[in-house]
């Protein structure tokens, strides 16, 4: 299984088409979430809240037409990834919640790490939790913090900022407007933009604002809160609850999860992924017939590296977009022969030809595995492999579901033994080096490369160990 | 609204997995039919019967699973498309039914066009039908020629096929074993192979081969019927009830309808769309910064066209492969701006340049001007376009789903005229000579260019006109 | 389990509001049929049919608004039950057919039982056949009989019952209107009233006219066809298609089957159970404290013998009317006591006392020894028990699902061992004779008592045997 | 619409049945409450919940089995009826929580009329409620009182009680056990019963426990706290939060809402119904043919009242059990004659007698003027009325949901205007005095009888005004 992000945001300001835009915007980052979504929607009197299990389109699948048609002038909305216990849609998003009288949304991508020691302390208190999910931390902080704050819900939420560790883009809608804010060392994405005819969209990738017709304007800044007054969102009020310093940005983001078409931390994806492609063919160059682009993830980084080297780029693979589980049983695929549902193999590109897939990283190496093993089975004469980060040897705090540190291929392997596992002609990774040189909007040192090299910006306490995925809420 | 195959058809016979295959199979075949799909299998005492609405993954989600694990040797199914009337429940293929006491299932590729004649004299003699289906027809014919060929199943086949008029593949389930059978002209394709533990697979596009393992034969033939007995399917019995004679397969199979992967009529689709590609640069070229294709179907021809003319392939769209209904309604999009839902732009691989978009096909033009639209919104100093067949300008009767003729963008308009229409710098369609050349097995006249020419093989009686779409069952 | 009825019909002519009318007929009559329900309308250009599954509020649940306020002026309806295969929906009435290509909907009360022989020739000559039913052979031999008739239905339909044998009530709706009949027996109930704006009502009981506010007219007599031209109906055209004769109705009826409140055979349901409760009070008196009445089927029948004997009538069981399956698994309910879900005792009114309960009849005796064992356990003094029908010892050819004969209780047990077997202090049944008195509107040689003498009025070919239930279609 | 209770409660400990058991208990109550359902199971390890929505059968149809067969030896269920705002799924009980770090399951059955006050006040302290349930309130404040109650469950649970005003049943479930207490007034009744293989059974009423065995042993006492620790419940521990005094039992639980076979508040609900129709029958005797019973919640008062006049009791109404929306629009119902689905005539026992009908109450008078109309029309000579409590005139904080009071028939009208408006030949209601002489465990001025005079035991603060229903949470 590949690593997966968690959550996906949007939110919409100053247009009463703001919850089919927000819809819109989910469903164009449905790749960030596929297990719940979920939005609310200002209407000017209430804060109405629709949550759904499944994909955009089911979940939404009965989005009442009022409220699609409400006029609503803002809306927030959140796809989700993973379960905590069996309930997901106990942990659906955007939260609810009356904090000290005022009703409160909340939509949260990355993870508090500290989030079980705070809830702890809470629950002490006498507070009394509804969810598994990590970001119900905030809001019971903020209802604490509601008397002392003159029951100002902006400053109850600056207020509980300060006791949380970790990585947390956080769209909030109350009465007084919709709030953007980023944690202090920006691990995940989330810009603005501005909507053709007035009003703002904030996402966690670009590719939303395109759906939405809205132009790029900036990254929300890490240690930034933004306030946009409903009902039209009016300029931006932007306040830092954090000094600007060294940051901690998800590399992976750019070398896997968003999507081309999408800026993320500033830079193009689909440029970051090219030039990766490119430099790993400086680094690591390979005699063959065809570069074999992985369809989609490794589409431009396969172009990056064929021109680089002048070498044509062939489609092997051809995607079956549809999908389902297999009605193949263990049982029965072990008297078959292999079953390749997703991506199949275009034999008469394949036989009897040198070739060089173009993976954008290797994870657990089933799938790798499976591909290359279909390819020989479809008599390629050489199969090379090329993959567009360096080996994933650690696991993650802040926001990303990768497998346990002994499932990774690369843990405790060597490249060669990598190359002899996966039966390839030969391997190579891209350095962390030349991965950072293609970046462009910020310095390479603002960048987390934890997963690869293991060292972390922040870290629980009393966790000092390379951790375990499935922590946090998104 | 993009033409419409009606359906894919997948047989197999001799494996105690032909349920799970079968399903496979018509799972790499989804793309010939997304609203019903249906299998029998032959458990050795029973032919037993599942059919659903919705995509396979939905129609097969309760399929039991004693039917998937029964070792049944033997099992047909279906996709389809196309509703006639409410009902599309009661269309779903196969159709079951005891003729002369046998039981007998029959799932059907193509349109029979005087299906309603022969109807309404099986209705004067008293039989009840249950469909709208011109494949029950069929079922109706064998049930009365039963008595007269001694009630042998086959032979009663046989005598049936004598009055149709149209284009059908047919596979059919008995209790003595499989028949798959091709009209004399045809029209539909449909290949066999051989599964590696040993069995027989029948499917319309070699795709599904691929899933189960099997390994291409050979088309059947038109005019032929094979018979595979049960269980093990033995050496195909081949019967020729028609002799081999000028064919009408269909082109727009290589244009379009077939999925890269796939062999139809004995050509590889991808080889056949790049050099349809290869062959469009040169009857016209373009000077331009770089070719791009449009995601998935015109890969391959771009591919083609950007290699001929040594011109850089880009990739300016990026395709959201979640499918479901917008959530803009029409009264809002119009206060938005314009919404790019599948196919979405990577403006900076636009901004500024000079694009030739390489399309298979141009039918309505609805979703070129979008395409185009957007490209031009985002900044592109020119755009071209080339598509890599003739104008379409006529209906179908041999079971494809083209809008009415007034709809057809090339109805009634000259090249230049539809350039004007589309807004671009230069269009341009592959001729209709070029486009045969790049079919190989056959000879080009053994090819129906109907939908470009308006000659056709076969027409209705009393019905000389360009039909409309729509009619017959797949 | 109870001995079930198969089924229930309703016919409205003559009133837009035909729909809602014979929906509410059919609720009415919810009792004689629980698992699948279904209607067609004549709006005056189509025949439209809606059937679905489970009671009449499940299986009308998604009946659209259209056709239920569409005006239509008659409507023909169907509750079932039973099942043949597992494929209820498959079987739901009305039928609905082109019989030579006019449209026909049909639905059927009773069993009709030769249809199996009929039905093999049927096939011989070529039909196909889409249902288990008995009743599609009815629409076959229709369709067959359309040429020679002329095209007129009415005649094809005379034509088709010749060869019937068995119980059949039947309501058909056609272009040109509404038909009713009986088979020449009599065997199954079926009542024509007057609507009070006009117009006519057809039930199989007249309790269904309560709620329709029609007026009770007479019975539909056996071997009679009325025919209510659409769209008001006219005067209904009587046509008799066999001679009066000796008659055959079902007794067990008026025992057991029919809801107080309706007449059947031309008698009150609710009156003749008071007879037989009273008859059986001089038949067999019984020295007690209380009568108590089997809640609901009982309390007429016990009311009658109470007030016979002057004894006072006390409730001891008290209904739970909601339904559901047990929660309590077989495995556990050995753990815990005995559970009585539908009817629980009243403690305070069995302690101590000497009590009568009187039933409508006994058929496997499982369900009386559950009672009576609860009776017992709550410290009855004395239980005795009456029955207001001879003991059950045959199956039924007409309509009815008795279990197996081995299963009946009184299957080659003389009273006294049947008493004994059910641990009661004495037990009585009602005289054939005696039961046979309190019905006054037919002489008693005009009921079917085959049930509990063995003698059948018709019984199928080849088959002397006494039957086992499940046959036939309603 | 007649009055509706808002809840029921059942509760097993110390069987590993007690799943099952807990759920028949719930289904023998589900008179009071149709709406939702829900349980919770002590595992030894955990506090599994399961709730669901509608009827028990349709809340528990997903009910896992590996939850009805755990072995669970505790549980706790409820019933309920009622929604607050949109959401029933939101308000299902029991309600789950951690307080202080302790699982928690509640399940209410009352009304707490200062819920709104109390709320309000944790909120301003940082409360964050999740339900608009009164019920909630008493979770925050045990988590507020877990600290100073030295985190004892129980102990915090007694704090939390004093706050309350208004009519609590509770159940609890805890690591340590089952709670079951009763507010000092004892508004709603709560016993207690012994299994037969030991454990206990507690219950609003006690047909609960005929259905699973138990032997009924006391109630539950005002302002007594039961525990039972967990797994078997050993001898319940008494606690007594408030000394004994005046209660204000609900006195309409006898006249209309338990079921007979119940004993509430330690009387026999049928005997007690029979008693105040013999006593009707003294203060207001009729001279008729026949006394009529209203199915079914009349029968016991009807038979008291015709035995004490020796009057004959027939059945002119016959019920049918099967519910369901009515097909009959208003518009077609103008046109049609007058439906009665629910009860309907049995014409012969009503042509031209003088009845006498005997109502347990009359709310809004609507249900009786439709049945009065309908024995008119069906051609009774006479028809008068009996009702077996004083007039409605008031409506209740403790848990019944009333229309309101402009709504209530005898709300400003005398007696005598009431038969009028319901075209009765006569009306008589049974004095207060009266129906209180009926019951006979507690002395009469330990009931309330607000409804019917208007003194009410307990008053919300600043509410002094008769009170709409609707309030609280069951």
């Amino acid at each position: 299984m590949a690593p997966r992000e968690h959550c996906g945001l949007c939110g919409i300001a100053g247009t009463p088409d703001s919850v089919p835009l927000a819809a819109e915007g989910l469903f164009s980052q449905q790749h960030r979430g596929q297990e719940a979504a979920g939005l609310m929607a200002h209407t000017g009197t209430d804060l109405v809240l629709h949550t759904g299990t499944g994909l955009v389109a089911e979940a939404f699948a009965n989005l009442p037409h009022s409220l699609m048609s409400s006029g609503a002038m803002m809306a927030i909305g959140h796809v989700r990834y993973g379960t905590f216990g069996s309930s997901v849609a106990l942990n659906t998003q955007p939260l609810a919640a009356e904090v000290g009288g005022c009703p409160v949304g909340i939509a949260h991508n990355g993870t508090i790490h500290n989030a079980s020691v705070l809830r702890r302390n809470l629950q002490r208190e006498g507070a009394i939790f509804q969810t598994d999910s990590d970001t119900e931390v905030v809001l019971h902080l903020m209802a604490r913090n509601m008397a002392g704050s003159g029951f100002d819900v902006n400053n109850a939420l600056l207020a509980s900022l300060e006791p949380l560790r970790g990585a947390y883009c956080l769209l909030l809608l109350t009465r007084e407007g919709l709030i953007a804010l980023r944690d202090p060392l920006g691990f995940r994405p989330l810009s603005i933009g501005r909507l053709p005819g007035g009003g703002w969209a904030v996402a966690s990738e670009t590719i939303a604002f395109s759906v939405c017709g809205a132009e790029y304007v900036r990254e929300v800044e890490p240690g930034e809160m933004l306030f946009m007054a409903f009902p039209g969102g009016g300029d931006p009020v932007s306040t830092r609850f954090s000094p600007a310093g060294k940051l901690a940005q998800c590399i992976f983001e750019h070398v896997y999860f968003a999507r081309p078409g999408s800026l993320v931390f500033g830079d193009s994806v689909s440029q970051t992924r090219t030039r990766m492609g490119a430099r790993l063919a400086r680094e690591a160059p390979c005699e063959v017939d065809a570069v074999v682009p992985v369809p989609d993830s490794g589409t431009f980084a396969a172009m990056g590296y064929s021109r680089e080297l002048g070498l044509p780029q062939d489609f092997c693979f051809t995607r079956n977009h549809y999908i389902g589980r297999t009605f193949i049983s263990p049982a029965s695929s072990s008297r078959s022969s292999m079953v390749m549902r997703k991506l199949q193999i275009i034999p008469e590109a394949v036989r009897g030809r040198k070739l060089c897939v173009v993976e954008d990283s290797i994870v657990r190496g089933t799938t790798s595995l499976t591909r290359i093993r279909a390819l020989r089975a479809a008599g390629a004469a050489e199969v090379h492999m090329r993959v567009c980060c360096p080996p994933h040897r650690f696991g993650c705090y802040f926001g990303i579901d990768f497998p346990e540190q002994s499932s990774l291929v690369a843990y405790g392997r060597s490249v060669e033994e990598i190359r002899e596992l996966l039966d390839l002609d030969s391997l190579a990774y891209l350095s962390e080096e030349g991965m950072l040189s293609c970046v462009t909007a910020h310095p390479s040192q603002d960048y987390c490369t934890a997963c690869f090299s293991g060292v972390y910006a922040s870290v629980p306490d009393g966790n000092p160990i390379p951790p375990r995925c499935g922590r946090g809420d998104a």
